[in-house]
């Protein structure tokens, strides 16, 4: 039977993807999408999520706003490499799909109560929704299963030496979260950054040939090129439908259970996810992270996908 | 026109009096009471503010019940102070006043929604519910006039050197708060200390003689001997109703724009309320704090409430 | 027998004071003075303790020059009460004494090695010389008997909300020292303030007529004025020679037995004296802290060291 | 000519091939050997320095010790993996060579005094002895040509998930030489782990055949085996001669001009060395960082010392 999924995020190119494979794969059961600041406005990501909709058809899968900040922050969005609205240099068709009228924390309140198990939680942005959905309904936690997120690093960080972006954008959410006792699957950029968008890759999307594909390759070309000139990664990541995969087939990716703490108070080093791989500091494991991907077949699932869509 | 208000509580032997000032006098308009946990768990807070108004023939305000544990650390509950139940020692009569089935984040959602005109918040515990209902909905932001707060010192506190009791409960709530932007006003220990419950006090709200005067007597007298016992103050003091005195009279205490900052990273002082008096720091004002007390005119205005209750 | 005692010193207005009554005092043995950065840079305080030294005659006591900077942060003078050379608007006399060519640092541990008892150490600035010596030379810590501080407060403070000068100029030394095991007395701002400079006590020290009593009674005209025109007291209360006093004579203050914690990490109150005075929270106690001043009694001490030098 | 050089170091296995680079390598002027405590309590480490030189007939150079303790927190020695005297499991003979009765500030000031031009030092332990000499002589600073320093990392750490021992032994230590302005290069894990003990090398040096071969041979064994104990590395670095062949010789690794910052307020993260390789903050380089070790070379330049030596 398929796993129910709730999907938030906050597009970004690589989390239409992962609404994509959420919608698509066969072992998915995705029961809503909620939106959150951090690649960009929320404003921002929630027409981008149902534009990602629109362009795959995806049309009975509620979708509704959540935050439009971080718990304890301001916003500082990734318009470096998602552009000034997100999907920046494509071309967007207009959101047909509707927008829910519910707020995310009332939509997660209703689909958790609707659902005849607890619901696996796929996070591709910052926790910010999670954080207050648990703040403000405390006893609805047991209806989590568990939270599959994309965010934090083993080693080095994207946004500061040691900071990745989903968990420095709100590094107290992601402490909350940590701190819950929900069970969660952190997976960090030592493992998106294996997910490379080679020129393979590109072509092999684009060669699908549906709406959903042609959308894609798009998208994909456009990232790739932003990573060409921003980083010296020439192909650059697609780190966010990992998580998704790894809810639709364990096989994806190997994974160990550790330590993670989140660095709030460092003055160079705020929003560290601190992993104890060697247990260094003897303190209970409180998470599972993710290793090594296999890489063939994260594109297979990425291409079964976008071909079974529009 | 009176004034509409919200109260956000923690009940609590001082907060009962809040209700009781703020549902009787007829400068306030009382559109709903939360509770929020702080002197004792949200399962108490709620029970007790049920009773303050059960006993009070308060009918017509719904209740709702807030959050069970701050933003970012567990509860510690006042019960050194307030007793295993936040009204310990005295008999309770059973609750009649419905609870609300609404969360108090939904419920101050709708009261703002319905009202004419932006409303004042009156928060006598922890700013718990406060912070959440503005993470979740900040486009409501507006619809709240001001906040009113029993919390924080301009010297030294109650729970740590520097630290008063509510503010040291939930220091990232109160720093959201001081964040917002929100016209927010400080009813510190600095004052609240002023009100104490003196012999005199204590027979002139006995002397009364209605329901609610003797259920009330029976709190001072007990909150009067728990002091007695536990500090250097004999008599103790009412901390809560001076928020919605001050809301109802604003002769009732002076106030000074000045500049608060929430200490949230010190190592033994997370949790002050930085007040800078003498404007050492060179930052923008950003709150109101009151200074004075027109003690008189205070049981003036509690001896009121009591007497026109049932 | 009187006892030996090396004043560490950033004159300062009232430093100069707390030189006096070190070098008259019948109790006190005055083995060394040490300069340090605070009140000024430490080229001004040491050539300010020569000053001091030349007026008053005092000609046997080695004055070495120590830290130019606190341990971890930049020296923030306080020209804006001691004046541009930490003894501004007053005619300075070029000094005679001479400068002991060994470092502060040296001339401790000198003094130290030479007395055939342990040491008291009068602190009268930020603790920098004192930890460096301790620093370099943990094993002679037993040398020392105590330290007396000018330092801390346990209300408000006079450079931040919760911070004095002298702990906030150098909080990692404070720390250092409260942490060391030394037994600490601390002589701060809820103390000082009742050192004020009145009329009377200005009219006191010049009448005495000698060369000391009329740069000293220069001195509390300044002191006295910049207060007046800086702060809500107009009078200005002199500071540091208390803690020379509380060594010569143990009535001239109540103290007692608490606990002090230094703030090192908080983004509003770093530096600030964190004492316990009401036990809240039940760690051992590790300090002296002095409470009420005998007012007559100290301005005595005052004006019979005065009296009694050139 | 040969550069004057100070070797600041805690031996440990692998200071004491530090020590014999310094002293045998025709580019070096070794000066003076200063100890302090790290991989054992400074009497350990004093007694391996003069075993070091004992051993290979050093004879000519100063030793002296230094600081007992980190400036700021109590001292963790590394006795897993350098046994309980810093030297463990391997036979050690009486030292002959003298200790110098200076303290090792004064030592190195006296140094400093006597060179004809600026030294470099090479620390290969905590930095404590080179702050309390910064600290109480600020004027001496000039003459430090440069600090070629064993510590940090620029990904993941030994003792804490983002820390390295000599960093996290004395935080507050690195963090003043990182702002003092000296120049500085780091010489971290990410490097030395490159100096693999492996079969080949251990035979080597035991092949040799002189009194320091055989000593060394057995310091490597057990070094090698410990390693191989206690962590997935089978054969174990030998970190601190790299330094010292990185002042005799540049060609033995290459560096970057990058910002280091050291964390001193982290929970989870203090004394992690953040190392922004990517130049993702904005701020001013202020250190050299080793990257890529010529291995070879290294050995060779280990290899020729024992070979000359005793």
């Amino acid at each position: 039977m398929p796993t129910p999924v709730i999907l938030d995020c906050d597009p970004g190119y690589d989390d239409v993807f992962a609404i994509w494979v959420a919608a698509a794969h066969p072992e998915i059961d995705l029961r809503a999408i909620t939106t959150v600041a951090g690649n960009g406005t929320v404003e921002d990501t929630t027409r981008n999520a149902r534009i990602a909709c629109t362009v795959a058809g995806i049309q009975n899968v509620p979708i509704a706003r959540g935050a439009a900040q971080p718990l304890a922050q301001p916003l500082k969005r990734a318009d470096w490499i998602h552009g000034a609205n997100a999907l920046g240099g494509v071309d967007l068709p207009q959101p047909v799909v509707p927008l829910d009228d519910r707020s995310a924390v009332q939509l997660i309140l209703d689909v958790l109560a609707d659902a005849e198990e607890p619901v696996t939680v796929a996070a591709t942005g910052p926790l910010t929704n999670i954080a207050h959905f648990l703040q403000v309904h405390p006893h609805s936690q047991p209806r989590i299963a568990r939270i599959v997120w994309t965010g934090g690093t083993t080693g080095r960080g994207n946004v500061s030496p040691y900071g990745e972006f989903n968990a420095s954008t709100d590094p107290e959410a992601a402490d909350f979260i940590v701190k819950s006792g929900i069970p969660l699957t952190m997976v960090g950029l030592n493992i998106t950054y294996q997910a490379q968008i080679t020129r393979e890759v590109r072509a092999r999307i684009r060669e699908i040939g549906t709406m959903t594909s042609l959308f894609g390759a798009a998208l994909l070309e456009r990232f790739s090129s932003t990573y060409d000139a921003y980083s010296d990664m020439p192909d650059g990541p697609l780190h966010d439908p990992i998580v998704v995969a790894l809810i639709a087939d364990p096989q994806v990716a190997t994974t160990t259970r550790t330590r993670v703490d989140i660095e709030l108070r460092g003055e160079h080093t705020r929003g560290a996810t601190v992993i104890d791989l060697l247990e260094l500091r003897n303190l209970p494991k409180n998470a599972t992270v993710a290793l090594e991907l296999d890489v063939a077949r994260f594109w297979d699932i990425v291409a079964a996908a976008v071909s079974s869509l529009n």
